[in-house]
């Protein structure tokens, strides 16, 4: 058992954990044996991540509230939906997913780290990405309504919801939509860094004088509960009504016709299901604005929020990481250490994190050069935004954000920075798999949807020295530059003391060959090399490699002079193949009336689930490095290669 | 000229507008010339968009505000931000754009009708999607402040850049960002059409009610007016600080750490400068909250705003369209009356819309059967997890979103509704070119962005009778649908009674050949057919044509089997060729080993200006059917085709 503070007093001398199957079984258990359970609940999170690794900050903070939604609500047919899904470990162990399943979280065949409709009946809706929750919950509640059944719908949302935009557009149109939706807002302060922005800050001051709020709703619920209820809240209303710029006009969320609750404190869970049960009987769309503690339980997780939101395996007693350390420096720590270098001797460049300072390795800014650093919060659309305005008046702004996430940035990549030509950088990080997190977490579209916009340039390094490079020479492009690289550790290769600028829509030929040329981007080019070793060695084949460095605008001249002396080009890119550089370099062979056999090597067009590693899912997926081989032999020996129109 | 409500005493007997060549000339004037400066562009604005079209209302509802503007402020050092910028046209009349360029407005070698960065050194940043002025404007505001410069930065919203994320994103991140941003809230409670949700809803109550306000406004002007002024304001504030509860959150905005001054009448002169002053001296944030009525001065427009927000050609006196009416419906009225048709037979189907009930057809299901219509503000991102959540419910949700807006809601369209595999068809409205309002408007990206994503369909219609079978298929569809379609008038085909379900996949063979096959997407299969018929004539080629219907999944069994018979395959899409339709054929070919020779016809990978007419552009951009037919007949002589690998 997993050292914790706070011992709860023993209910039972049998752990209760292993006998909840279902939300029937929360029910059932007496309130003086929640806290047990509540327990139990807390050294499973702190034994499991600790050893697979995972969200355990936000979930030592809903360990209550969890409980408290499962014994008011009925789900299945009660409906919650957890913001980012995170935070739904607690929920997994009360809907029959403990032991074995839970103890393979974030492994292959194991529970996901999020919450997916195809795991179980009990979630609702799937997420990975922040600040759906409220949307997709206005829409549920929309579909009961209109249907004429009466379940509840509950959202569940960080605070750090409330900064993303598709959270404030569902605000915007809750009441126009729906009677009935309970919203919890899970207020700790936090997104993954510290929450940043006016309504953290007005959270803040709601959580730390709550006398004024809490005047209100001990009043409504003093009204409520009088003999006549229904009476006594009517007059109450009508009075609140005219009362309305001292009373009902005091919350934030009031303005949005929501009625606010709380703050309500998040770990009493006395307190929490009274609250809850309030809510489920509102007649109007409630909020209740509930503060917990994220790693509540674990005293290193108190101590440094931040790293234990998502953390890698750690010792519980000391929180120090156990992960296995690699001896080469990871891409965001090279991107970080370099942007901060780069800011220091050039007041242009500014870097811009949508919540991720560590994530993305730009703590090293906010540390080394705290004027030039700016965390907009999960906000993406802004931080594109605004990097565009900043770049209309001549700075260098780096936007650093997860390929996954820059999604939410596309209309701004297109319509504004793209059609304007400005030159924003974006630092694409997690392109590629994210093998634990899984399908709402890899990054394999960025290509596809990058390539088709006019005027983007788009390129990975093949190592990290080679990222400095391009973080160095996107700073001088004229227009956008998008640089994908991986999450985790780098090649291993030193960087170089002064970066090279890199000539733009250039490729590198990193081994010559005869029979073949591998096309290869990012790290590919490492596999690459092994590839061709083994083609030679084993297969008596002549294959060189070419590191493509750039997906757009792709070395057309050097790759049409190959094309028309090998007899075969392979393309590596971890990316789906649909759409990806592959496609990229189809199309030019096709432009220039060249019928080169080419084999596209890439994520087939699926969504790839979680897995315990990257090598497990390439390999579940045929790109293991034997598949690789495998196909391009077969490839090799049904080859066709006429350079047919020699003028071209 | 044109006639107008409000005639205003004339100041001169010559015209004011032609002498103003700049913001310089504006500031001349005195101010007892501005109503008539007013009354003169009312005048031409009517002139020009009765005769070329335009965004009439938003414009005439601006005047002042835009007079007061440059009286005020002195561009291009200090910068304007308009939000959509469909309210510009006044900023460039006072901007050395009146005369001829803005006569052309909207036509080839004419003013565009949004703003550009490359138009004029005044436009600080272009725009054409809703929402994105506040989030550009901070980016600005703090470049300048990181520089240590002073010019001023104001941002011009609407109130339905306020159901929008990244607005909602960057009011989040004002006072985090800056001490000095100008915010004009020009209110005039339209979107496009009336406005929806909390914080319109709000808007009106201030403005409806604005004694409140008023108060709070007044007394500060009037401390801040004081002798000793400073001092003065200090004690106010300290005041204003202790009863915050009384009067400084009295605003939303306030909330979120802007100065709230108004409601202001938008059409008063006057006052509209004195507030402006008062922002220029503020050191805080402010946001002024004016009210414009949209199409003053334009009787009709006053009366049926949501049709003069963009409005075809119209007689000014009657406000009647004088657009020649084809003899075709159009795609928009055809989609909007089948889905009434659908959704009135099948509870289970509704039907949102971002704030563009006319513009997609919409009105039809929300006069026809409104309790299954939404219209949930400008506002995609929602609009598509809305959908998602309604979809979980077993309902069968229907995006109409132009293709260019859908942009906003990429993330969604994978993260939530892609990978969960939920039944949402989208209808993507405007694919294709949207002659007059230009690169912002063009739908010429999506068949890219959406073909990397795993398990969508993706479509487009021949024709309108098509159009209904493909919303058909899609909503028994057990996944996300999407379709696509142009602007404007069908091809004047007749609508089958019953709507058929079209095989998911399968591509229609519309005119056999032996030499070439034509693979055509939505409208082009007629092009395509004109093409054939003239290579066959003229060029004694046998032509065949297929109408494509799906990007996605493409027909791959009858693309091969073509391949393997005829000499060289065409593509034609209205879209980008990288990364489009084409390319999906490209890919097919390559994955079965053929090396069929092929032309891909599409745009080409630049982005497309405004102009007078779809044909114009085509020709400007090389696709012309003349064009097209030497390219055909270019490639055709150059061919290469060998089905070197028969298993295959």
């Amino acid at each position: 058992m997993s050292p914790h503070a706070e011992p709860a007093a023993p209910f039972s001398d049998t752990p209760l954990l292993p006998s909840i199957k279902g939300p029937a079984d929360v029910k059932a258990l007496p309130a003086a044996a929640l806290p047990q359970l509540a327990q139990e609940i807390r050294d499973e999170i702190i034994d499991v991540t600790s050893v697979n690794g995972g969200h355990v900050g936000p979930n030592l903070g809903v360990v209550e509230l969890c409980i408290g939604l499962h014994r008011v609500f009925s789900t299945p047919t009660d409906q919650f939906v957890f913001d980012v899904a995170h935070q739904g470990y607690v929920h997994k162990l009360l809907t029959g997913r403990s032991g074995e399943f839970f103890r393979g979280l974030r492994k292959t065949e194991g529970a996901s780290g999020f919450l997916y409709r195809a795991e179980s009946k009990h979630d609702a809706f799937g997420a990975g990405h922040a600040g759906t929750a409220l949307s997709a919950a206005l829409g549920m509640a929309t579909a009961r309504d209109l249907k004429g059944t009466d379940e509840h719908v509950v959202a569940v949302c960080g605070d750090a919801a409330f900064t993303c935009g598709v959270t404030l557009e569902a605000l915007n149109n809750v009441v126009a939509s729906t009677k009935r939706l309970i919203v919890i807002l899970n207020d700790n302060e936090w997104s993954i860094a510290r929450n940043v922005g006016a309504i953290a800050h007005y959270l803040n001051r709601l959580s730390t004088n709550p006398t004024y709020n809490k005047i209100h709703h001990d009043l409504e619920r003093f009204f409520t509960s009088l003999p006549g209820g229904n009476e006594m809240h009517r007059l109450y209303s009508k009075w609140k009504r005219e009362t309305k710029d001292f009373f009902m006009e005091s919350s934030l969320f009031e303005k949005f016709g929501l009625r606010y609750v709380g703050p309500i404190d998040g770990h009493d869970q006395e307190e929490l299901i009274k609250n809850l049960e309030f809510a489920k009987e509102c007649d109007q769309p409630i909020l209740l604005h509930v503060i917990t503690k994220k790693g509540r339980g674990l005293p290193a997780a108190l101590k440094s929020p931040e790293k234990f939101h998502g953390a890698s395996p750690y010792d519980p007693a000391t929180g120090e990481s156990t992960a296995a350390k690699g001896t080469a420096p990871n891409y965001q720590d090279v991107m970080g250490q370099a942007l901060t270098r780069f800011a220091l001797a050039d007041s242009r460049v500014v870097g811009i994190t949508g919540a991720m300072p560590a994530g993305t390795g730009l703590t090293h800014l906010e540390k080394g050069c705290p004027r030039q650093f700016f965390d907009v919060g999960i906000a993406e659309e802004h931080a594109v935004l605004f990097a565009a305005g900043l770049a209309t008046k001549g700075l260098r702004p780096v936007c650093a954000i997860y390929s996954t996430f820059l999604q939410r940035g596309y209309d701004q990549i297109i319509h504004d920075v793209a059609l304007q030509n400005l030159p924003v950088t974006f630092c694409m990080d997690r392109a590629g798999l994210s093998a634990n997190d899984g399908p709402t977490h890899h990054g394999l579209f960025d290509i596809a949807y990058l390539r088709c916009v006019p005027g983007v340039t788009v390129m990975q390094p093949k190592d990290e020295d080679e990222l400095v490079d391009m973080l160095h020479t996107c700073l001088q492009l004229e227009g956008p530059g998008f640089i994908r690289y991986p999450r985790g550790a780098g090649q291993g290769v030193a960087i170089k003391e002064t970066p090279a600028t890199l000539p733009i829509g250039k490729a590198e030929v990193v081994r010559d060959g005869q029979d073949i040329m591998i096309w290869a981007l990012g790290p590919m080019v490492q596999e690459a090399l092994e590839l061709a070793t083994r083609l030679e060695t084993d297969d008596g084949l002549s294959v060189g490699v070419v590191n493509a460095r750039f997906a757009k605008p792709l070395d057309r001249d050097l790759l049409i002079e190959q094309a028309k002396t090998v007899s075969m080009i392979v393309t590596m890119e971890d990316h789906v193949v649909t759409g990806g550089f592959g496609t990229a370099v189809l199309e030019a062979l096709q432009e220039a009336h060249l019928s080169t056999a080419i084999e596209r090597i890439g994520w087939p067009d699926n969504f790839v689930e979680h897995g315990s590693t990257v090598e497990i899912l390439r390999a579940a997926h045929g790109l293991a490095p034997d598949d690789i081989r495998h196909r391009v032999i077969q490839r090799w020996q049904r080859r066709h290669s006429i350079p047919i129109e020699a003028d071209a």
